[in-house]
């Protein structure tokens, strides 16, 4: 609707694309001014038109945009997009915005857009954009490729989404389908990518992402993605304080919490990127089928300098380039020059120019069988095609075999005809630096699906939770939660504390203080009395029974001298935790996403240097364990200077039980705070010294599952 | 010499290429078997030469190179490239090395290689390697370029170098020279690079560095580098142990230790990368004239999402993306539609696409004389080439008048044209994330000329040294230094200690310890006793002089029961020192760059986060405050949850007495160990508690101006 004959503005390269795409069915253009348009016969309305259709085109005037809708209606017409974004400057107001929302509910059509720069389907020739980006790198039909090497892109910034698909075309990488939802006043970007899964046809999925318009999908549409074996690369913009200016003003969502989208892709294998360089080159591996089961890189090079910078690259950024293991390094020894190097990385020396690659092609095969390295890396010039060209057979029949991804990179510009050599026969061409984000990003995601195939049950949230079944009573308190409800509370819950008790005498007092190790520390139980230390109530550092009895003794004593009118309701006899590793347990809950664990290092560093992590509850044992393993901090936990391990475990175990306690008071609960925790020797356990709750402010009314 | 028909060999290329290259002076091949080598004239050897020549190409195999170069000698040639390697398989042994470098210096003959890949001189047509890239990217001759724009290689890998031609060639950035040193018999890259800059035709020098072979020359080159405006921009390879491998098998250069490299590079401007794209766009960026005052980056962009990205990755880099002052603000409201963005990132909308670029124009013009930003980043694709070309006259104007840097991005692939429109109006185009990295990397390097050109005298090794010119002797001891003779020899060079003194009697120590503060520590001296503790030799924490009075007549008289023949010196009383922050000062001694100080966050945190930073001694005060600034516990430093910040001055001056006493001592000092200095809050100095220095085990004999 609203089609024109001017290739150079929205209106008319709609049509245009969309015919020179070759699509297979009926097109017809509507325009009340025209009996032609670009050749084909042009209708004054949807009403006018000759045969029921799929798909209405939607690029008129903002402020008729509801009445062609109301038209595709009474045609039944089941989908629309929306390109319009407003006319003559008048911006598309939230007014339009809702009323298309409305009419979606209402009328049951499936709506892209407003203001979305549209769709295609390669296979199909159906394209539905006015991008100039087409009109400069026509769509490849995608019948002829592979279906495992296609990617897809599904992005809510049009911009993105094309300026994405040009550089994936530019690095040979077929794209299936392209979809840009605009403003979602109904469709929205995770129902996009939940029907590109479900269309089988792409391996990977680029999504660009300002904010989730319902977060609560996403967990579904990854784990069917993990089901379907489908890369989810997301690029989440908003990091900044300037990203999220952007993001707000660019469009209707609200940029969600940085950190809560960032603990939830992850926990669901969705790879984030940071660069448009990174999520090429990622697709691009996928595409290629590369899915590397560790970090252990094998570097083969023409040129000792190209090799070695690669080497220190890939370290840099996080992968290991082990010395070879001792038959691989004599059966190199063998067939490369005496100049150059049969370690990793292996300087073939530019002999291998001589020799029409044989010898290069000899060290792929040995590398792609090699079981202590994970990925090879083969660093040489292809300035020139005919190295590239002379070795397409043997090196696609490599590349057939190899049970190692095999990866080029030329430290030159790299011929086009290389590079097609390349496409053909199923190997790829990285820059060093996005080889080796891609390669960590990749084998962390090989990593995922391995875990969570290993995983087959799902966590319990109630296999750990009070175990005599009794659950403690939800105390009923607004705002913070602390002392002996709280208490009471996370005891239930398996989470440990300083042993406590409440005594009523100086017997007593020895008694529970033998059974919970010293030192201990007594205090005053007393409602009436509120300077415990100047009422003379209060006895610290108590290291043995006898010391206990008798400081009981004289507390009582003091006390009566001090306040003779105070209710005593016994003493407090607490255990005094020695030091040990200071770290942070928290949990946060996300407008968007719910409950979030946090992990921290205690004390100073924490704020210093941030070394704070978070995952959505509930958490499994080896999720919590991730999380231990992301701290930077890991190797003070870990042990150094001779001190010994901390009881890593046992943090496991309490990250686990708070998350679980999270997730089955999602709704009660906005904040937990328990700092310091103190981390002991592996062996020793864990203890949270202090310990705050923070209920939901406006909780949702609990479940009468939760109410039983 | 070796000249040949045969192209695809390194004999014939080597001609071919000279002779396509347009060079102006004759050209001889020299062949004892050919009476012609490509349509030339040739010789039997270099003896029939029909005159006199300049240089001589030897690419004969390695058993004829000494006797080629006797040949030249005869003829009075001065200057030789050698690209022997081997012959057959035999590999150039440290044998021709040897005798290439005891020839050179015999000679006078200056000698690149052997096993060099060669260089060029673009302006002349000077050709003078076998590299195939040069057959596929045929050298630009660079005469119609301005000298401004040039930007020259200078590398011990030959492939790298080609390879990093071949790149900047991609990019529109002109070569002047090229230079491949290999292995170095004789000309060695330092002194390539000394010549480059001597040369004047080139803005920035892209090193590829293996090993210094010379390191002692580095600062002068650096020094000549930023006298004339020339960014050095080094790539080191050997960070990773694997990188290590290599560049010791590949080259006769043993790889430095990395650490050095890191400090003596920062310390004289030079800009290390970590990636070739990396050092491509820094030279890019200064061939184009960018010179960013600073790390405030203002973004304009067509796409509210393109855009969010950009700033998100500025950011994540360490750029700043200010929100804009209010009268830009106000500006570019006027300007821009209702539903754009006057914020940073500036949203124009897809309308510019309809005005020519008026807006995109009017805004460029803004942002390039606003003093609230340093760099503008323009965000807009350039995928068509019509915008560009549209835009061309007027952007010219404003790059010809812009007092900011200002650098486009496209986030999609770029018309080949629009890149070619860009480099005639002398703008730029960058990927985002070297685009981060280049502006952070020339900003710094900007900073460093400024403090370089405000600091008029170099830092005065003796200004703070020993006051009373009374320097205190070296100890002589071999080994490890420590107690009275270090305190002393520290103290002339004014780094606290904690304050001691040895008094006779109570008197004395409570006058000595009222001079000092309180607590303080008192300790029999005496030669006799080892065990003082069990001496009653020993009192702790005293909190006042009558403590101080009392606790010293007991000790004299404990002495005297325990021990009443021991022979007794007195009493030392030292200040027993509060909790600071912990910091370690140290030197070490590089085997090529000499003595490096060392400062780093104390404690356990030290090893895990390798907070520690070097930098070659000695050190300006500026110099030593940059050290402070890169720790990345600076906050703490700082003060943090309403901590005072510590005396940071105190600090900068410790390090910088550290580096004059090392610097002044080079050949004597193998380490210094001060840690923990401990560092109170600002007003209240730093204190090394703890003193070690290790001498040189095989000191060079003391000059005799030391000795004096």
């Amino acid at each position: 609707m609203g089609a024109s004959n001017d290739t150079t503005k929205i209106r008319g390269r709609l049509l245009q694309l969309l015919c020179n795409a070759g699509f297979a069915g009926p097109v017809f253009p509507v325009n009340p001014s025209q009996q032609t348009v670009q050749g084909l016969a042009a209708y004054a309305s949807v009403l006018e038109l000759p045969q029921a259709v799929d798909l209405a085109l939607i690029a008129v005037a903002a402020d008729q945009v509801m009445g062609v809708l109301e038209q595709c209606q009474q045609r039944c017409i089941r989908a629309a997009a929306i390109y319009s974004a407003g006319a003559n400057g008048v911006p598309i107001g939230q007014r339009l915005q809702d009323q298309v929302a409305a009419f979606a509910q209402r009328s049951g059509m499936r709506i892209l857009g407003p203001n979305c720069e549209g769709f295609f389907d390669a296979e199909r020739g159906l394209v539905a954009t006015f991008s100039p980006t087409l009109t400069r790198i026509p769509l490849h039909r995608a019948t002829d490729w592979p279906l495992r090497q296609r990617i897809s892109i599904v992005s809510q910034s049009g911009a993105m989404a094309f300026a994405l698909y040009g550089k994936a075309r530019a690095q040979q990488v077929p794209v299936q389908h392209l979809i840009s939802t605009g403003n979602e006043a109904d469709v929205e970007l995770l129902e996009a990518v939940d029907y590109v899964i479900a269309d089988g046809r792409s391996r990977a999925v680029l999504l660009f992402v300002e904010g989730f318009h319902r977060p609560e999908r996403f967990a579904a549409v990854a784990a069917k993605a993990a089901e379907a074996g489908v890369v989810l690369i997301v690029a989440k913009i908003g990091r900044s304080n300037a990203g999220q200016r952007a993001a707000v003003s660019h469009t209707a969502h609200l940029t969600g919490a940085d950190t809560a989208y960032d603990a939830v892709l992850r926990a669901h294998g969705a790879i984030r990127v940071d660069t448009p360089e990174d999520m090429l080159a990622i697709a691009a591996a996928v595409s290629a089928g590369v899915q590397p089961q560790g970090k252990r890189v094998g570097i083969v090079t023409t040129s000792g300098g190209a090799g070695g910078w690669a080497a220190d690259i890939c370290e840099q950024a996080g992968l290991e380039v082990p010395a070879f293991d001792e038959s691989l390094r004599q059966e190199l020894a063998r067939i490369i020059p005496a100049y150059g190097s049969a370690n990793n990385p292996v300087d073939v020396t530019a002999s291998v120019v001589e020799d029409g690659g044989a010898t290069l092609l000899r060290i792929l095969q040995l590398m792609g069988h090699n079981q202590h390295i994970d990925i090879g890396l083969i660093v040489v010039s292809l300035v020139s095609p005919e190295r590239m060209t002379q070795m397409e057979a043997p090196l696609k029949a490599i590349y057939a075999q190899t049970q190692r991804p095999l990866v080029f990179h030329s430290p030159g510009v790299v011929a086009p005809k290389a590079m097609e050599v390349l496409a053909r026969v199923g190997g790829l061409h990285l820059d060093l630096e996005v080889f080796a984000k891609a390669m960590l990003a990749l084998s962390w995601h090989q990593q995922f699906l391995h875990e969570r195939q290993a995983v087959s049950q799902p966590p319990a949230a109630t296999h750990n939770a009070p175990t005599d079944h009794s659950q403690p009573s939800w105390p009923a308190n607004q705002g913070e939660l602390s002392g002996p409800a709280l208490r009471e509370f996370l005891t239930a819950w398996q989470i440990a504390l300083p042993p406590e008790a409440l005594v009523r005498n100086a017997s007593e007092a020895a008694t529970a203080a033998e059974a919970m190790g010293f030192p201990v520390a007594l205090k005053i139980a007393s409602p009436d009395i509120a300077h415990k230390t100047e009422a003379g109530g209060v006895a610290l550092d108590l290291a043995d029974a006898a010391a206990v009895a008798q400081a009981a003794e004289q507390i009582f004593a003091q006390v009566q001298r001090h306040a003779p009118q105070a209710r005593i309701d016994g003493l407090q006899v607490q255990r005094m935790m020695p030091p040990g590793h200071e770290m942070v347990i928290g949990v946060v809950r996300d407008a968007d996403f719910g409950p979030l664990v946090m992990l921290g290092l205690g004390g100073i560093y924490i704020e210093v240097l941030r070394d704070v992590v978070f995952a959505p509850a509930p958490l499994t044992a080896a999720q919590a364990r991730a999380m231990v393993l992301q701290l930077k901090a890991l190797p003070i936990l870990q042990g150094v200077r001779g001190q010994p391990a901390a009881d890593i475990d046992a943090l496991v175990q309490m990250l686990v039980q708070v998350s679980r306690l999270a997730a089955e008071h999602a709704d009660r609960i906005q904040e937990i705070d328990l700092n310091p925790v103190l981390v002991y020797p592996a062996g020793l356990g864990a203890v949270a010294v202090d310990a705050l709750l923070v209920t939901q402010s406006q909780a949702a009314a609990p479940s009468a599952a939760q109410q039983a």
